[in-house]
């Protein structure tokens, strides 16, 4: 009789300690846990029990999950731990990633390996900063979205966004600053040893800052907001970089006021009741507004002869720049090594380049032998197809073996998507019925690079010998050479169908 | 008395709970378990027990047991999982090489710990294609064999086989390519903008390869086999390259086949019926046969005067060069930085040289100073011995603080074999009683390095100064001096002894 | 009834199954574990336990806290087992530093993270090789101290101390070697291929060697201790060098004698017998006394004719260069690209530089933009604040978006500490009341370099114009202008207050 009491305990608890480990299932709630339910279920079930029992049994149960759930939070938090044991300092960051990448899983799975070179504007930018007058949003590490991008694993993107007339309060970053000017009229100041050089920047405009320079910025415009890229190379850390609000007070903090009062008062021979008021008079956060007169009055004098005081410009307008190529179908313009006049462009290998797609039309299939493209989005919509032999189907990587297969990444494009397309990979890029598609990339490792294409003038199919073509298509060459032909280059006409075109694509 | 049955009961749970989550044991079989063995022992002991009681008892040990193990399962799978989330695509990649990590440690322990640079054909290879007329074979990752080689982290070396008159389709890699022919008689067709150029190569030839360049091969040889040596230097993805098969058909799968239909449609101005026929011509794999006829068609002119269409040749042949040092116990050729007229070799800042030693010789004892030494043998057979102190003998290297100690290793020599010899080690090759040694190499990070000698003319002990040497040594100098100097550099007679030299050695 | 019994059990195993998987908790001793003496309370508190009972209810306590501590040992054996497997090579030091990291948080919890740019003398060094009269010591990896310090992962420092009199016995390093001679009278044989160049190096001296090179040293001075520093840049794996002993005999263990006797006695062409005379002569250690006789007979003939056998000298003495800044506050003399006649610096891309601040001085706040600097404190005391936004306070990490908060890092200096500041990261150093403090150091990345200072003549708030200023300030220039400005530049007087400047500052 006592035996027959205790063996139902022993395989509870049995099924108790079993249960209670399975580390696999990710329950989130414990209310709706079907184990807890089975508990429960089991407390009312067991007909020895007298009514008190039975509540017990079901408070027991309740006591149970809650320890159980915790539990599985301890482990999961000691392997974290573990992990992070090399890197401390990252912790906080890695925290957030790894319960990003928990919600992937959940969700859609594969996500990660499906698209791992395109980027949303909503899901893969961290707000860095953000006043009711403006924001820096910051691109996710590429090698926190894919492997496949180590290539690029040192380089961060930024996207600044200020309100009309507002400033940008002054600072100096670890890393080396490539600032494109999508959208708006600028002013930058670049505080030099013994004066502040002025830059006036337009939509279109490219200045290369050097790590350590301290700048600010000026929405000049009543109206338009201001939209500013800035391409990150961290100098020593890589892939992070960060702001050092130098001058100004508590909000943004300065690093000065995070010196010793007794290494501020001798550094800059002041009592320290001076420097606590220096100190605490900005708090209006690193971007806000400023009025009308502020800003004509930061503007350089436009009547002072150059080099005497008049205002400096971009090192160039990619905007109005002679294109590389250009048809009525498309424009492609790029300014980089070994042409353009910028040392700091040279020395980070980096070309820009600016694709302008008309409407109802395409680029040719083509890829870049060297460069990785980190491509943004600016205007109009289109869609996007790459072809990646890395990433193959699952289904067959394993049993075939004499070729891989290739594997499609399609993504819709608008502005604010990001994408970046590494070398070799062939691409296509096509436009809506309705609107050009506009297009700024970054060409990372731009010397050597040269763009290879499967359609139009002088593409690589029809460069073939015409038996390697036979051999290839196992098809005469005649044909083929009929349909890779054509006389268009690069850009041809295209209509994407009315349906979404990924579903025949 | 009740509680004199609840005790056992407790004790049972205390030592199932410890026993369940002993991870360290690890039981492959659930039968053999010792612990399932003294589950069952403990429930037939039970004197308190009815005969069903013991019965009920029996089966939750299974029970118990099932569920232990499928938990302790559980539990690694979620490390390994952990392990992985930062990279998910190397997954199955990485699932592979810990299983027979797993497998090493045992069966043998520390055969990675020993062999760090040595690389074996059969092992140490990958198949990566593979049709009945040839295939590619693919060196592991060398910092999957050791971390020791990070500092060549990024090169991958390839090795392609084809039989006789096969033709190797069209392709291009994300990755710098220095092709070697190491045997047989091949055909380049490397396509360029407008045209295809035809490099004839021979054994010994060397031809480098940019990125995303468009090659294919033949072998034009009726009879003999064609091996090509590939070094691949990847330029995005580090020690990752992939082939893209442009042109072609089905199988090798075209990536032009993975863009949408309406894309191809558009951008090849053909109707989707005609591309569908086109690419679903070709599918003997990416190696295949070829006929007599074909080859000779596919021979530059030879009548024909260079440059109007003759064929081209490669950058340099390196068994024909003339060698940098020879006598008649061996011949050391070197071809690379600063004197090479390849500008890739000078980027990628590799050299290549050829080693041939005379049958029943061997090379000094000397070591690289700043190039790492990727070794293949393709002919003879021999020995290797390299001297390295970053592996120690586990026995003194935690307590003995005064100097440390050196580690051999010893392999044996044969076509096929592959060995590294990072700088700064000391090694020496020798041939076998029959055959001379044949070994080519990629020098890694060439430029600066020097080859320095420890005997011979010139040696290392020599040109240092009497008293130092003396006090090196605590010997006399003249004996010192008697025993490294010697007339011959570079290479010796030797003689192995006819049974293992590495018993003795 | 026994209901009642059970459900007790039932509660108590919930209980301990929680309670003994809290992995969280890290007890070390057992006796003092809280959750025992729960247990053992909780069977003295049960009424219906017998007296015997009782006594198995407090055995099966201490039984169970055996096993769950052992248990736990055992999941985190597990952990560190799966994190190594990736890298067997580095076993035995990880398991090492990974004790060592176990012992940091149960100390002082987040010493690491708190000052990821300080080493201690003691603390941060290991000691390579010690005998009677001398020691090498190497700081540890930059990154095992941070992951803030990739940019340096690569380097290592090694510093030499040899006793009066001593010989430092031959070697070469896989590593590129930048060798100051911080203090003390050496002589530096440098094995070339047929002779020793002999190189006298006083304090200050820099001689900058190639990888591979054989090199030996002696300690000249009858009396004075020498110290030398050795900034170690491996060449091919990556933050690992190793010292080669070719020459010498057992200790320091020559790697000669590691090779097989048929090969030393065929490379060498000496009967065995001899050889391994030759190779137990020595057994000295790797750094050992001689004498005064043989160190003068060491001494290159100060009477011969320069080239034709005089001693060679230093690339530069950094103590003796005119300083690049100088007032009576302090000195600053920076030796390195593009202006040192050093080939290896240049490739380096490294810079020396040697500061020495007066006593009750300070050097202004300041920022390099491109260099990491790392720097060893060779004379005096004082202090240094280094800020970074990098680290910054948990409470405000989370919630505040507007601007980031900086950390401050204070350190005491004295001879022996070493500290390292990456570019961006302002900071200061000061004196004592009684001793000047004097530093060199080491700064990797130094091509582009700029120094920016915050305060004195040219600083980079002075040189803001004056509206950005009132901006950034919320403060009117005029008086921002008379805080920033001061006629003195980089070198202020400064008194440390009396008390630990650390309290207030």
């Amino acid at each position: 009789m006592k035996i027959n009491l205790s063996l139902p305990i022993l395989l509870f608890f049995l099924w108790a300690l079993f249960s209670n480990l399975s580390l696999a299932k990710k329950e989130t709630k414990v209310v709706g846990d079907p184990e807890l339910k089975t508990c429960k279920h089991q407390c009312l079930q067991q007909q020895q029990y007298a009514e008190d029992d039975k509540l017990t049994c079901l408070r027991s149960c309740d006591v149970y999950h809650g320890l159980k759930h915790e539990r599985e939070k301890q482990i999961e938090e000691k392997i974290r731990e573990k992990e992070h044991e090399g890197s401390p300092e990252e912790h906080e960051e890695e925290e957030e990633s790894s319960e990003k990448k928990e919600e992937e899983v959940e969700e859609g799975g594969e996500e990660e390996e499906e698209y791992p070179y395109i980027f949303e504007e909503d899901t893969d930018f961290d707000t860095k900063f953000e006043t009711e007058d403006g924001r820096i949003r910051l691109l996710k590490k590429f090698t926190e979205k894919s492997n496949l991008l180590k290539g690029i694993e040192n380089i961060r993107l930024a996207i600044v966004e200020a309100k009309a007339h507002t400033f940008v309060a002054p600072r100096h970053f670890d890393s080396d600053v490539v600032l494109f000017n999508i959208k708006g009229r600028a002013l930058l100041g670049w505080v030099k040893e013994s004066e502040t050089e002025k830059f006036i920047l337009e939509s279109g405009d490219m200045l290369a800052i050097p790590a350590g320079t301290q700048v600010y910025i000026v929405n000049r415009d009543e109206n338009e907001k201001l939209f500013l890229a800035m391409l990150h190379v961290p100098v020593s850390t890589p892939g992070k970089f960060q702001e050092f609000f130098g001058p100004g007070g508590r909000d943004p903090e300065s690093f000065l006021s995070a010196f010793g009062w007794n290494v501020l008062q001798a550094a800059l021979q002041s009592p320290k009741r001076e420097l606590e008021k220096l100190f605490n008079q900005q708090s209006r956060g690193s971007i806000f507004q400023i009025s009308r007169e502020k800003v004509q009055q930061m503007a350089p004098k436009k009547t002072s002869w150059w080099p005497f005081g008049g205002p400096s410009t971009a090192e160039f307008n990619l905007f109005t720049k002679p294109p590389t190529f250009s048809n009525r179908h498309g424009r492609l313009t790029q300014v980089g090594p070994p042409d353009s006049r910028s040392t700091l462009l040279e020395k980070l290998n980096t070309m820009l380049s600016f694709t302008n797609i008309t409407k109802k039309s395409m680029s040719t299939i083509h890829y870049n032998s060297h460069a990785t493209e980190i491509a943004l989005v600016i205007d109009g919509k289109g869609h996007l197809q790459i072809v990646c032999p890395h990433i193959s189907s699952r289904s067959n990587s394993k049993h075939e073996k004499s070729s891989p297969s290739n594997h499609r990444i399609s993504a819709e494009l608008k502005p604010g998507v990001l994408f970046v397309v590494p070398p070799g990979h062939p691409f296509v890029t096509f436009s809506s019925r309705e609107e050009n598609l506009q297009i700024i990339s970054f060409e990372i490792n731009a010397r050597d690079n040269k763009k290879f294409t499967f359609a139009g003038k002088d593409n690589i199919v029809s460069s073939m010998d015409d038996l390697a073509k036979e051999l290839a298509f196992n098809y005469p060459s005649e044909t083929v050479n009929k349909i890779f032909d054509r006389k268009e280059s690069f850009f041809f006409p295209f209509e994407l169908p009315r349906s979404d075109p990924r579903a025949d694509a």
